[in-house]
């Protein structure tokens, strides 16, 4: 069997890298995917995702997480934290209990702090300062700048299927919303006799269709995974309406097969076994089949 | 069209005939599950839903709650709310606002606040009594008491759906635990055009399949409510293994007929049109059919 690692947006380049070299050695999918996951929340050039991630309406960066592993199920989720360098990590640490699987807010950071999870500040001189600029400015939710969620799928080459995200979610949110981000069968899911599935964009519009799932349970159908990712996006849209709101999809079956669905231009990473990371740009068509070509200079694309 | 209305545990029998006599008057859906719902949070004889709710491992008697609109696909939800008299009222509100529809613990405290919702402490002196009895006991959460939610769908005369949702969650969980009570997906979901569906049990059992999406998927594909409840709830028994912990489903097509499956004897209530309140005790079959019996007198049944 062969390892794949699927991951959302440019900005997961490198951390897509970082994942293909975990199982090219032999590493497994949970590694594979925290690791990727890590790059993107340790770097301060995004500010969707952990530092410099930015601020919520009240001036806190609070960040959302979620870790599924799909041999067992098991998932492990925070949501609203605030002062840890990695949600992901403490998400992932969670799936080893049997109950409180998802804590939010103060119960999160308790958590971390008895964990002996790493702080961090994640609010920096330059995220607090686009926060002014942006609210100065009065913008509203309905830019898309900063919806960027980080999402890895990984397969290894025991077949183990496991999916994590991390976002410092909607921009300029209010206090204390949580999105789709660190929710199972909304922003991810993964079954490894199956699949898994994983959602950026707007997390309001991807948990009306509890997306992520509903991707999953057309390739339990039958449905080749490009096919599941096309046919659940197009039913949500076909019941929103042409008003509905970005959303991009990531998706692998049980063999490592990758598919990726969305309502807007969005660039996306794989590596496959015996194969580097090469960048993808996933745009929807007429046909609503997504096109997808790959981008042999990144520079090429603007958006992160 | 006929209206119907179905909900969870012999705690939601006044709930549920309030809840039919706001169908019966062509009332709205949306009114009648609030209603049934909040007949419920209001009763201290119940600990496992608002006022006397038991505490978590703080002694903070935090709430969730979740709402969903079957016609629009839009939500509310609150997560580890406290000091608040309706998490579903609230989460309700929030199903008007295009982002930040789920909000959690201080954030969804601060909005309560600014809408003027009626606070309340939910600890009672007999749920602080219990909560320190059992503590003291060292039960552990093996214990299946005091993880009842509510849950409400309704299907009124112009045949919208609507599924609403409320529980003080996890028996002795640690603060921060947020359930699968206020997760589209999990905890509830809710589509006109193809029914609704509704979950108690240990909410990251739940979690785990996004069962209630699950459920409306399988009627998607043209399954009788009943079958899909039940296929729902073996699908994920088989993945999970003999061991899996307590769930019950509560399910709803646009039509307004019910379907109901569960691990465990679990009683019920439903009432549609020209006919009262109803309940029933459902229980696990050999057959895989769920074996459902009316109770025609409520005292018979010793749980809740």
């Amino acid at each position: 069997m062969s390892w794949s690692v699927i991951s959302t947006w440019k900005m997961s380049l490198e951390g897509n890298r970082k994942a293909g070299r975990i199982l090219e050695s032999h590493g497994t999918a949970g590694d594979a995917v925290l690791l990727g996951v890590q790059d993107v929340e340790d770097n301060p050039a995004f500010h969707s995702v952990g530092y410099s991630g930015l601020p919520d309406a009240g001036g806190h960066v609070t960040l959302d997480a979620g870790y599924m592993d799909g041999d067992t199920l098991e998932f492990g989720a925070v949501g609203c934290l605030e002062g840890y360098r990695s949600p992901a990590a403490i998400a992932r640490s969670l799936i080893h209990y049997p109950y409180n699987n998802f804590l939010v807010g103060e119960g999160a950071a308790a958590y971390a702090e008895n964990h002996g999870f790493e702080k961090r500040d994640n609010l920096t001189k330059d995220s607090a300062e686009r926060y002014l600029r942006e609210r100065n400015l009065n913008q509203t939710h309905s830019s898309y700048k900063g919806h960027d969620t980080v999402c890895f799928l990984a397969r290894d080459e025991k077949g183990t299927i496991v999916s994590c995200t991390s976002t410092s979610g909607l921009y300029l949110k209010e206090h204390g919303r949580v999105g789709d981000t660190p929710l199972p069968g909304c922003g991810y899911y993964a079954d490894s006799t199956i699949g898994a599935a994983a959602a950026t964009g707007v997390g309001e519009e991807i948990m009306k269709g509890a997306l992520s799932r509903a991707v999953v349970d057309l390739m339990a159908q039958g449905m080749h995974v490009q096919e599941a990712a096309d046919k659940a996006l197009a039913d949500l849209k076909e019941r929103l309406g042409e008003n509905i709101r970005p959303i991009s999809l990531i998706a692998m079956d049980k063999d490592g097969n990758t598919g990726v669905s969305t309502t807007l231009a969005f660039p996306f990473c794989v590596a496959k076994e015996g194969g580097d990371t090469e960048l993808y740009l996933a745009e929807p068509s007429e046909t609503g089949i997504t096109s997808i070509r790959k981008i042999e200079d990144p520079s090429e694309l603007s958006m992160d």
